[in-house]
């Protein structure tokens, strides 16, 4: 795998919704420790970090998250949503971010999987939405484009995410998870694939990466339920700024593939105790994926501010009246716009130099 | 696996475009012998066919194809196209059809994958067109649906049609084909994934299975080369159809499934030899597919025959003045409901009794 990219240009954003990071990072150390890394602590999080030695990294807290963004934005940064964080004060092209209970997965033949150089070789190769290719990824080694598939239409567009998947504890929503607290992903599927455009596709933010640079203002941490917990199975920030992301990408001719690489997913959370909690946002979603399976963006949105900022008013002009959620998430969409091009367009400018 | 279906609902199809069948048909008699098979003889082969023996299955050769279909008809039951005459006379609710230069498949493990146990598999378990699901088919063994699913589409739809993949040689173009001529697909993926609605696909006739009850007529040998060889590369038959069933299916509400079983496919035919020759089909496809992802569908249009007969009418007035290929398609299209209607629906009804 030829990565294209220098190691100069990767951000490695991690979110710690827990105090000690030493196996996480040691694990990591031979995927990361090429690469800067950002680590933004939950702001819920009272105990210090421990962090081993031996990185290039910086590390934000609370007071940083107060300095930057300031206390007139409706956006939190907690829980899961301290990574956004990260994305917001990174200089870089690319970010990479997994979640912190997990580790580098194997593959069938035994070998450590490097996630980072694969997520780097997800986005460095093109993405084909408009056209779906049965052989998977056509530029892998030994792939390519199967009879039928129009030639106009092979060179592609640009990547602007690649979503990882997850073995041992796969990514499941509440009531799954609690009632079937023991099932474990085994299956080990060697594909990478692009998305079809005008697809929806619920997106984890536990093991991806992103061109920063062309849809960074897309994730978005907007919707925030009431009863957030500190497990995965009880958000749905990255779900919904997933979605976000995916009508934009679709709006702007970019791709967003999902597939290798695995990461290797442990414990966190009880799910009898979330057999208990309402499923607020497994509800949401029966209103949310019409709204995005039917909003359109006009022409005139050329950029991905101007896209958030439309749908942000679509989501408050449609779904607002539905539940208190909508309009605060309209409400932290068009904040983050804003925060960005006045913390994110100065850091472009700044890596222009 | 559970087969939800007797065995008496499935035909294996077989075009043989060669005489010999002798190694095709013991090396599928494992996956084969429980069931009905029809076989369909190249007009083109002038040799006796040889099949051994222990087969409950029909033969069918020019003289029958003469007879049920007269000839009046545009439509050419000649190369590959022999098997469509097969999918006529069929009284079956399900079709299997493998091109007679595979053979069964090996999984890593190196156990024989039995094409026709997973083929059936996915056609009975429901499809999911309308939202994506990353960890692939989510009524898998082990697998389900991840976070962010909407539960009003964990139904799913039924499925109608299966496409398998192929391992060593795999379906590609003839320039592909020439010019990778000892490329070798062995990357096996471990997955079936429904092809998200409105995404077009190019789907291979090498390796396929539909619910013949369901979308048979829109399987329509139409689209007839004029210099179609009796190499795979060399014919666009299957990636019609497959255009014409994928549109069918998008506006019907019936889902296409990709990816598992594998077959084998050997060596057939001669890729410098189809170097000289002009590509044609892939010249086509320019302008087959804008076609196809514009075209829409009325409303009133509610069964197979009605969608067909609406493509038909499309391509004459969009296609038909380009080349004449096209008229010829759409005149074998109208010319095949008609069929369809009278050698198919009597047999719908036979199959009643």
């Amino acid at each position: 795998m030829s990565l294209a990219i220098k190691d100069d240009e990767v951000d490695i954003v991690i979110g710690a919704l827990r105090s000690d990071l030493t196996i996480f990072m040691n694990e990591w150390r031979p995927m990361f420790s090429r690469f800067h890394v950002i680590i933004v602590k939950d702001p819920d999080l009272k105990e210090e970090l421990k962090i081993p030695e031996g990185f290039n990294l910086d590390v934000y807290g609370k007071p940083d998250i107060d300095q930057v963004v300031g206390s007139s934005t409706s956006i939190l940064f907690s829980g899961y949503s301290c990574r956004y964080f990260g994305y917001l004060v990174s200089r870089k092209k690319y970010i990479i971010s997994v979640d912190d209970d997990c580790l580098p997965a194997r593959d069938p033949k035994g070998f450590l999987v490097d996630a980072v150089a694969q997520h780097i070789s997800n986005l460095t190769n093109p993405a084909t939405p408009f056209f779906f290719n049965t052989l998977y990824d056509p530029y892998a080694e030994g792939a390519d484009f199967v009879r039928g598939y129009p030639f106009s239409l092979r060179g592609g567009v640009k990547c602007a995410l690649s979503c990882g998947l997850w073995l041992n504890l796969a990514d499941h929503d509440a009531p799954t998870q609690a009632l079937k607290a023991r099932q474990r992903n085994s299956r080990y599927v060697d594909a990478v694939m692009t998305v079809p455009a005008r697809s929806l596709i619920p997106i984890s933010g536990i093991n991806i990466a992103f061109e920063r640079e062309a849809v960074g203002p897309a994730l978005v941490p907007a919707l925030k339920l009431a009863g957030e917990g500190k497990c995965r199975w009880e958000t749905m920030e990255d779900i919904w700024s997933g979605l976000c992301v995916k009508i934009v990408c679709d709006h702007l001719g970019l791709g967003v593939k999902t597939g290798l690489p695995y990461i290797w997913r442990t414990d966190r959370g009880d799910p009898i105790a979330s057999l208990k909690k309402e499923w607020e946002g497994v509800k949401l979603m029966e209103e949310v994926i019409p709204f995005f399976q039917s909003v359109r963006l006009p022409r005139e949105a050329t950029t991905v501010e101007e896209c958030i900022i439309e749908v942000a008013n679509a989501v408050k002009g449609r779904l607002g009246s539905m539940d208190p959620v909508f309009a605060r998430a309209a409400k932290a969409m068009l904040d983050w716009v804003k925060l960005w091009q006045s913390v994110g367009s100065s850091s472009s400018r700044s890596s222009a130099v």
